[in-house]
């Protein structure tokens, strides 16, 4: 790797030029295809640590090993920005049936539960087969009951059976508890087929009373459906999470300085915070990985591009982007010419989105001219950002969604199961070549921040 | 469904003239490869009961809806048997990696380890890649110490890398206590990628000090092993089974009686109890509906079979096959002229073994032709049974061997994942079709017990 990449640097214009021509990202993008080790380096490094959990000392060991690591790597103005967040964790969790056939069910609590006392509720279960058909139940109508709430998810790749199925975890809960309901468990919003069930926050009305919640895995599901279908089916439901107050999560910021500092800067975002139940390899040590990687390839080309390139290793994520708002709060009037982000897994990249001024498109153009050869098209949406980047793009910073392919990624999203094992190293390293190419276009657009940047 | 087998009936050679031509058994195949719905439902309601554990209640409530439904279908004679035996429980089971980077991994207890404390034991891990690698470790030299054993099971159509990877769930943790270490984990004898562990009985050699003995999920024995190429690793297991003394368990019997009863039987088997992970869909509640589906379908065809067929729903089989060897002292005296099992899943048939009497080979050979539309050669080992008639067998009992395919057989065996959906009804059905074509020609053969049966 080492040898290929001096090779690189030898073959490219002389920084003075300190600009990329088509076959010098030509071959940093076969490069990065053929030889990235970094991607992978990262993301094996982040899931031996375990889960990530926001607000929590795995979190925090996880930040300062990723200063020193981006430090060592060679990048500028490493740095840990901390702030302060309300942490809800994990507690005891099982479901057992009572009533009709005795067994344990494979439960987890969503992020922001209630709990139940340590000896549990036992209660009689409602099923509805879907969010509309709870919120037809009246309101009172659940009083003293658990209830269940399935949904019929669709594998997409891109990922767009999360929107349909969501709400059964976003806001059934929240539904339950005010029609009385004393609990509530759900299917697992995922597209597995395994006895993995997947977190995730709910997100609870306003002046709801919060009830314990929690979601089966599939298979489990499916045999509670099937008991619900002969008869009465008894449960009884423990789930123990709390509230630990505030605790000190970070984001980690890290930079490649461009030659005019005040052309807007690149902002490339992924986050380190996971779940708690896996080491979060696709959701999203690769994320970490990949960006990291492509920015690494441009540092070790010799070539400075025009734009700082900033790489935003958010923290707390998962349980509501706090990493994110601070973000937004310390750096958001600082100019921003593009953000782009990966949090969508570890395979292939399959389209591109813009959300660009007119004034790059030839950049834009230039950009998809340099993937074909990948067989990636341009799609016909507007690029939104993620989940990190998402408080810069809605005040007005432009943005590209360079989109992973998602079929399998609502398999392990938010489940025990997403762990490095699952990581294809080929496609991290696809998505490592596209990552570099939009970064030796975009970094040297002398059109980007011509009109929305901020 | 009803219809069809109607129809089958009345298109048969009157039950006067007793026998199948290859036109009779031909329809039959077809009936089940297109119909069949038995081998399902009874497949379904095993499962939707949950785990079914040897010894307990749930192995008992199971036994009893057995013998309803065996009854209500139409079998002759349908019957518990029932047994003692030294039942053996799960209790409270963790793996904490205390140092270098804490977390919390997934692990179950293999049956028949020993426990540690409700506090669990703390020590620092040994790594060993084989079973050879830690025979090779002096006596006392794992003192104070939890020895870890991988192995590098490959996955294989005939399962034959269960036999390479055994061992180290059979032998290892013996070996380990023999060497001094106060517990053992091993890798999951598992082909699968997922958290799901992968438990089932260890053998203790006599006169062994038992020690607590666990078996981690493939990913989280691919972590640990990251970690102990990195340095020391401490880990705190906590493993509580415990033995209930002696507690009943039993066989179901189920008869389809032949014209002569002085004829050899064919025993068909399964086994009706499982693991306690799981609802043991493939292992083995498909068994006990394929010969079941199969059994059924001779019956409904109104033609009596020469000889009687014995559907066997052995207890126990996971842990120790207590109820085969029941069976055997019960019934090993009586004329068995085939013996016959259904215990590798429920994906196709792919191949078929004989171990007969040269007398019948005209019966095999008609039977190769009769498969040979289904596309199944006949292989080249002799059959041996399976765990329930292997003591038939070993005693001189002719087989033939039934052979699934086991491509994903060790993704699923002994974990929680062995669920209801991993089921395809199609492959279902086509052991169905294989086996009612057996029990056609073999129920029939006037050749079959001229030598070796008993």
């Amino acid at each position: 790797m080492k040898k290929l990449v001096l090779l690189l640097a030898a073959t490219f214009a002389s920084p003075a030029l300190a600009q990329y021509n088509d076959a010098d990202i030509e071959r940093l993008r076969e490069v990065a295809l053929q030889t990235d080790t970094t991607a992978m380096t990262i993301t094996e490094a982040l899931t031996v640590m375990g889960p990530r959990m926001a607000g929590t000392e795995s979190e925090a060991h996880a930040r300062r090993w990723a200063v020193n690591t981006l430090t060592d790597i060679g990048f500028s103005n490493v740095r840990e920005e901390t702030y302060q967040m309300p942490t809800w964790v994990r507690g005891a969790e099982s479901a057992h049936i009572v009533d009709p056939f005795p067994q344990e069910m494979v439960i987890t609590a969503l992020g922001r539960s209630a709990a139940t006392s340590e000896d549990g509720i036992t209660a009689e279960i409602v099923a509805f087969d879907s969010v509309a058909a709870l919120r037809a139940a009246p309101v009172g109508s659940l009083a003293g009951r658990i209830a269940y709430v399935s949904h019929n998810m669709q594998r997409a790749q891109d990922g767009s059976g999360y929107g349909h199925a969501g709400p059964t975890r976003w806001n059934a809960p929240s539904l339950a508890a005010e029609r009385g309901a004393v609990a509530i468990v759900i299917r697992s919003v995922g597209t597995d087929w395994h006895r993995n069930p997947h977190t995730g926050g709910t997100n609870w009305a306003e002046g709801v009373e919060r009830i314990p919640a929690g979601a089966l895995s599939n298979p489990d599901a499916d045999n509670l459906e099937r008991m619900t279908r002969l008869g009465p089916v008894t449960m009884r439901l423990v789930l123990t999470p709390r509230w630990l107050g505030d605790q000190e999560s970070g984001n980690v910021i890290a930079e490649l300085p461009g030659r005019d500092p005040e052309a807007g800067m690149i902002l490339i975002a992924c986050h380190i915070d996971s779940w708690d139940l896996s080491p979060g390899a696709f959701d999203d040590a690769a994320g970490c990985g990949i960006i990291t990687g492509a920015a690494n390839l441009i540092r070790r080309s010799g070539v400075q591009p025009l734009r700082t390139i900033r790489l935003f290793w958010a923290g707390a994520e998962e349980v509501g982007i706090y990493g994110a708002l601070d973000y937004f709060e310390q750096h958001g009037t600082e100019r921003h010419a593009l953000a782009a982000e990966s949090d969508f897994g570890a395979d292939r990249i399959w389209r591109v989105e813009f959300n660009i001024p007119e004034a790059a498109n030839a950049d834009a153009g230039r950009l998809m001219r340099l993937l074909e050869p990948l067989g990636i098209p341009r799609g016909t949406q507007t690029a939104t950002g993620g989940a990190d980047t998402s408080p810069l793009v809605r005040n007005g910073v432009s943005a590209i969604d360079l989109q992973q392919d998602g079929t399998r990624y609502f398999d392990l999203h938010h489940t025990p199961d997403d762990t490095f094992d699952k990581i294809d190293p080929e496609q991290v390293r696809q998505n490592v070549a596209v990552w570099v190419t939009m970064l030796a276009v975009m970094a040297n657009s002398e059109f980007l921040d011509a009109e929305n940047s901020r």
